[in-house]
C-alpha cells in the first residue's frame, strides 16, 4: 500500500464517516461538567478519541504469537503475584528509593497481618508489543505490503500491565468501526480488504471473566445481600467511555450482573465498609441500598497521588475484605518494572516455569537494566550518562503502566535533576527499534499523516485460587486471551498517550495473510 | 408518586449515569466541526440530548390504543397518497398563498408528465399525541399514581407525519436507558418499577421495514450493479445519532444491506444521476464506486428553504427514478396540517375508510378549523382575533412536521403583521388541555423540575403497491406499528423541540398496570 495515493477528498470522505460512527458508539472521550472551559455546566460534552484512518499494517503472524503466548505470560504472572518472598526481595530492593513501593508493601503487610479471608484472585492484564527490526539498521521506513515478508521484524515486549489495564472498549469498537467501513469500501483506497482485519472481542471476554468472579464468589458464599461487582474509578474521569461497557455488558449476563462504580477514595470510605465476615458492603447511591461486593474490579488507585491516607485506608479496606480483587496488591506491584527487569536476568524466569516456556517469552525481552547500584547497574548508568549510548534506552520509574518515562538523550539532563540516591527506582530499558510505516491519524490534537508506529496490546484474563496460605498451591481456574489493543502514534513522538492526544486506536492490517483465521 | 421526595444528592446520582449513559450510546447531538465556537476545528463534539431523569408517568390503555390504531392511520395516510384527485382539490385551495405546497405539487407534475416508473412505495409515519383532560377543568396538577384513574385523559392528534419523522432512535436508546437505570434501583427513589416502563424497538423495527422495501426492489431487477439505500441527510447535520443507527442496524441484516447518506441538495446533485431505465445510480464518495440505488430514504427535505432552483431539481431526480421512495412525494404532501385538517370535516375520513375505523380515529382529533375564506374560515379567523378566544388554540402553517405554530393570545398580532391573501395557508387548531404532571429534566439549555407535559409519538412503517396508475387498485405489503417516542417539555413552553433545547427524550411510566403485557 502507498499511502500518498490518498488524496485529501479521499481522507475527508473517510473522516466524515468514521467521526459519526465513533459519536454513535461512544468512541469518545468525556468532558466532565466541571472542566473550566465549559460554558455550560448543565451537561458534560464528549469528544472522539484519536483514531487511525486508515488501518496500520502489521505481520500477521506476530499479532497471532502475541496472542498466543498471552496465556503463558498469564502464568507467570499468576506465579509471580503469589510468589510473596521473592516479591519481598524485589520490594526490599526498591522501598528504599520508591515511596510507591513501600506504600503498598505496608498495606499489604497490614493485610497479611489479619490474614486473608479470600483465597480467590482475578487478574486482567495486558502485555504490549513493538515491532523490532532485528537487523541492525537505523530507522527505515518499509512499504506495508512488504512487511508481512520483512522477517526480520518480531514482536518486543514494552511492559506488562497488570493493574486497571484500559483501552480494551476503545479498541473493539475502533476495530468494529475499521471493518464496518472497509464493508462500505472506505478502505478501498488503500486496496485494504476488510477480510485481513482481525475481530477483537475485548469488551464481552473482559466481563466474561468478572462474571466468572463473580459467580465463583457467589457460589461460595450464603449471602442473603445481592451481590455486586465495584468498579473503582478515578473523580473527574473523562475515560467512562472504556469503563462503562463492561458494565452494561455484565447487564446483558443472565441474570444481570449488577456492577456499581466508586470513587477512589473519597467515595469508598464512605459507602464500603466491612461486615462481620469482611464482607465488603457498598451502600448504593440510590438511597441507600446495601449489597454484598463479589468483586472490586480496580480502575482506579494505580497513581501514587491518589494515596493520602484516606486513599491508603480505601486500599486496606478493599484489600482485607472478602471480595475477590481484581487484582490483589500483591499482583498489581508484580506489574512493576522493576519485576519486569528482574525476569530478564539470566534463570529467573526458570524459577516460575519450564525452560521451554521461558525460552519463548523471553524471545520478546529487550535488554533491561537495574539502575541501582549493583554490577548491572553500575553498567547502566553509564549507558545512561552518556548522552550518544543514552539514545538507544528508555529509563522507566518501576511505576505499573506507562508514563513518566525519560526518552533517549533526555535522560543525561534528566539525571542530573534528581539525586543519586533515589535512581535505584529507575529501570534502564533498550528501546525498541520499530519499522516506520505510513499512518493516517486525526486526534483532538492533531491531524497527521506520516510515518507512524504501532503498539500492539494482548489482553489476558485469568482466575485462580491461592490454598493454604503463602506456602500453598495454586489453583488456575480460568486463563484465556481476551482480544487486543492496537495503538499507533507519529514516529516522533515519544509516548504513545491516548489521553494526551497522540496515540490514536486502530486496528491492524494485514498484509501478508489470506482472509482465514482473522480471529483475535 | 410525588417528586417533592428527591432529593438533590438523589437527581446527582440518576443524572451522573444517566449522563455516561447517553455517552456511550450514542444519545448526543454532534456539533460539528464548523460550527464557530469550537477552538479546535479538527475533531467535532458531542453533547447529550435532553432527557427526562425520572419516567413521566402516562396512562398505560391510552399508551396501547396509540399503538394499536396506527396500522389503520397508516392505512389512511397510504389511501390519501394515493388519491390524487382529492389530494390535488387540497393543493388547489393551497398552492396559492403557500409557496412551498406549489413548488411540491409542480415536481409531482413534473414526474406524472413522465409516467412514474416504480408503483412500490415505502411509508416511515408518526402520529404525535397528548394526553387530553376531557372534563372541562383548568389546568390541573394530578398526582402521577392517581393518573391511572383519571379516566378522563384520553390521547388527541398533534399532528399526522409522513416525511422524514426524526427521534426513533433517540426514543429508542432513552427507553433503554431507563429501563436500565430501573433495574439498578435508580428509580427507586421515585417508586418507579422497571417493569412498568414500556420496550421499544423502533431501530430495529424501521430497519425491517427500509429492509423490505431492499428486498422487493432487488427481487423486481436483474441488475447487475450493487444495490444500496439511499438516505438524504442535511447538510452540517447534528442529528447525525438518530440517522446512522438505522444505518449501522441495516448493516447487521444478512447479507448486510449497505445505506449511504447523501446531503441534500448539493450531493444529490454531484452523485446521483439517472440510467437509461431510470435506475438511481449513486456515486460513492470513496472512490467513485457506483451503486443502484433500491430506496430513497428522505431525512431532508422538508424545510421550505431547501427548494432552491438546485433543491428543486435533487427532488425531481429522486422523485422520478426508478427507486422506491420513503416516502413519495404525494405521500409527503399528505403530511401537510391542510390534510389534518380537512379529514376533520364530516365524512371525510369515511372517504378512505369504514365508518366504525373512521370512529375510532375521530375519537383523537381535537377541532380543526380552515383559515380560509370559507364559512369555517370566517369563523376560525374569529376565533383567532380575539385575544381571549385565541388563548385556546393555535395557528399552524401547512407544513408537515412541528415548528413555525403560533400559539394562543399570540395569534392575534401574528396576524397583524402577515397579508390577509395569506391567512389561507394556516390552519387553527384548539390547544390540547394536558393534564400537568411533576417530572425532572435535563438538557443543554435547562435543568428543570416542575409541571411538564409530555407527547406520545406512535410509529408506523408500510409498504404498499399501486397497480395501474392512478386509478389502480393498492396493495399493502407491509403495515405494522414500529415502536414510539416519547419526549417532555416544561409546561410553560410551547414548542416540543428537542434540539432547540426543551422538549426532553423521555419514557412512559405506567402507574396503572401490572408488569404484564408491557411490549411496545
Amino acid at each position: 500500500m502507498d499511502l500518498t495515493d490518498l488524496t485529501e477528498d479521499d481522507l475527508q470522505a473517510i473522516q466524515f464517516e468514521l467521526e459519526d460512527y465513533q459519536i454513535v458508539h461512544g468512541s469518545l472521550f468525556k468532558i466532565p461538567r466541571t472542566a473550566p472551559d465549559l460554558d455550560d455546566p448543565t451537561v458534560a460534552i464528549a469528544r472522539p478519541v484519536g483514531i487511525s484512518l486508515i488501518p496500520t499494517a502489521f505481520p500477521h503472524l506476530q499479532f497471532l504469537h502475541a496472542l498466543k503466548i498471552q496465556p503463558i505470560f498469564n502464568e507467570l504472572y499468576i506465579k509471580i503475584a503469589e510468589d510473596e518472598l521473592w516479591l519481598e526481595g524485589i520490594i526490599r530492593q526498591l522501598q528504599e528509593t520508591d515511596p510507591f513501593a513501600k506504600v503498598l508493601w505496608q498495606i499489604w503487610e497490614r493485610v497479611r497481618s489479619r490474614a486473608e479471608v479470600q483465597s480467590v484472585r482475578c487478574g486482567i492484564f495486558r502485555s504490549d508489543y513493538m515491532l523490532h527490526s532485528i537487523r541492525n539498521e537505523a530507522k527505515v521506513t518499509v512499504g506495508q505490503e512488504s512487511l508481512g515478508m520483512a522477517a526480520g521484524a518480531q514482536i518486543k515486549q514494552v511492559e506488562f500491565n497488570t493493574y486497571s489495564c484500559a483501552g480494551s472498549s476503545h479498541a473493539n469498537i475502533v476495530a468494529n468501526m475499521h471493518r464496518y467501513l472497509g464493508t462500505r469500501g472506505a478502505h478501498r483506497v488503500a486496496r485494504i480488504q476488510p477480510a485481513k482485519l482481525p475481530t477483537n472481542h475485548a469488551i464481552k471476554e473482559i466481563a466474561a471473566s468478572l462474571e466468572t468472579a463473580h459467580k465463583v464468589y457467589t457460589q461460595s458464599t450464603e449471602t442473603p445481600r445481592k451481590t455486586v461487582i465495584l468498579m473503582t474509578v478515578q473523580p473527574e474521569n473523562v475515560n467512562v467511555c472504556d469503563e462503562r461497557p463492561l458494565e452494561y455488558s455484565l447487564s446483558d449476563c443472565d441474570p444481570p450482573i449488577p456492577l456499581y462504580r466508586v470513587e477512589f477514595s473519597n467515595e469508598v470510605m464512605q459507602r464500603c465498609q466491612l461486615g462481620p465476615d469482611r464482607e465488603l458492603l457498598f451502600t448504593s447511591p440510590h438511597r441507600g441500598e446495601v449489597f454484598e461486593v463479589s468483586v472490586v474490579y480496580q480502575r482506579a488507585g494505580y497513581d501514587p497521588g491518589e494515596y493520602t491516607p484516606q486513599g491508603i485506608e480505601a486500599r486496606y479496606i478493599l484489600e482485607v475484605s472478602r471480595a475477590i480483587k481484581c487484582p490483589t496488591i500483591l499482583c498489581h506491584i508484580s506489574g512493576f518494572k522493576k519485576v519486569q527487569q528482574e525476569l530478564t536476568r539470566p534463570g529467573v524466569l526458570e524459577r516460575f516455569m519450564s525452560a521451554e516456556n521461558a525460552d519463548v517469552l523471553r524471545r520478546t525481552f529487550m535488554s533491561l537494566y537495574a539502575f541501582d547500584t549493583s554490577g548491572d547497574g553500575v553498567t547502566a548508568r553509564k549507558l545512561a550518562l552518556d548522552e550518544n549510548s543514552a539514545a538507544g534506552y528508555i529509563l522507566k520509574p518501576s511505576l505499573d503502566g506507562g508514563g513518566h518515562n525519560i526518552y533517549g538523550r533526555d535522560i543525561p539532563s534528566f539525571l542530573a535533576t534528581i539525586p543519586q540516591h533515589v535512581w535505584g527506582k529507575y529501570i534502564l530499558m533498550e528501546k525498541i527499534n520499530a519499522p516506520l510505516l505510513q499512518g493516517v491519524l486525526v486526534s483532538p490534537l492533531m491531524a497527521y499523516r506520516g510515518s507512524v508506529v504501532s503498539e500492539l496490546g494482548a489482553i489476558g484474563t485469568c482466575l485462580w485460587r491461592r490454598e493454604g496460605g503463602s506456602k500453598g498451591d495454586t489453583e488456575i481456574i480460568r486463563n484465556s486471551g481476551a482480544g487486543w489493543t492496537f495503538k499507533t502514534k507519529p514516529d516522533d513522538v515519544d509516548e504513545m498517550s491516548v489521553v494526551k492526544g497522540y496515540g490514536c486506536f486502530d486496528c491492524p492490517f494485514f498484509p501478508d495473510v489470506s482472509s482465514d483465521n482473522l480471529q483475535g
